[in-house]
């Protein structure tokens, strides 16, 4: 992605791109059939994060800040930006490098402030929206990294209420006050 | 830090660390002293991971994951590595400028496997300990952001108690099954 955006699409190779990611070529033909695979994934980023936006925006109520961003994530057909088994490759080979994680990390981080922000344009405290779209995208995560691991086509809507459910427990193990605390 | 690695320490001037981050010399005076102050904060940054590792290791009991994982974080002595006028200038630095936002990003994402890794290895079954220790670091970083901002010398510990009560609060909102959940 850098070198398509430093040299342009055309001038890149796919030995080149596999060099930046300190692959080997065999290994890079290995996850991505082509470099346009490659490219598309970081075109994608911004269409999903547009796509994204528009359905929380739309929710008839998103007063459940929390389920709103974890369902709003949830719901989308990830497989529409491939078959799992494609996107397992791609989760792989990013975690596997870290030019390619940071970029990952930070269009994760866009995204998630986009969702915050519609959360603030629909009346949610600026509080309450960073931290339900910081911890929405992070229990979403959780759960697309298992819903990739898993080879029995588990449903990711459900997969993301276990992993809620899991985080409400884990919540309860500390002392919660009974009453609504405000930021400071 | 970029430049550092890529020709050594020495030979980087202030002057090329402005245009690499792409804000005027001036600029980088205002918010740096020097570009020591530039490497402290990278360098430190493997001191404090590991210093935080040590804390988690030795906790006596880790069994509430997610206070444990918070704790750690909030009761570091933050302002060792600088006043919080310097710390919160930083911030906003780092914030601005995309390039130093993807290493701050992938630095946090490194503390916070090294957390769960010590989750981990202190009994956490590993699906829980991912999850306290990228929720638990998403908490504390959003009261360490409240407390940069806070002018009224807020103590970190009390207000990463507070995010936790107010995601408690949004979590409540939801519905929340009674019996504790386990990722499939």
């Amino acid at each position: 992605m850098e070198l398509f955006e430093e040299q342009g699409f055309e001038k890149t190779s796919a030995v080149q791109i596999a060099q930046r990611a300190r692959v080997t070529t065999r290994t890079f033909f290995r996850y991505f059939p082509d470099k346009e695979e490659v490219l598309l994934a970081d075109a994608d980023a911004d269409a999903v994060k547009e796509t994204l936006v528009q359905h929380l925006l739309q929710k008839p109520d998103v007063t459940d800040t929390l389920q709103a961003v974890t369902r709003t994530l949830a719901d989308f057909d990830w497989e529409k930006l491939g078959p799992r088994q494609i996107l397992r490759q791609r989760d792989a080979m990013i975690a596997s490098d870290p030019r390619l994680l940071e970029r990952e990390l930070i269009k994760q981080q866009q995204l998630t402030d986009a969702l915050r922000d519609v959360l603030c344009r629909r009346g949610t405290a600026p509080d309450i929206a960073e931290l339900a779209a910081n911890t929405g995208s992070q229990v979403f995560r959780t759960a697309y990294r298992k819903w990739l691991e898993d080879n029995n086509d588990g449903d990711l809507t459900t997969i993301t209420e276990n992993v809620m459910s899991l985080l409400a427990a884990i919540m309860a193990r500390g002392p919660v006050p009974a009453t609504a605390a405000r930021l400071p």
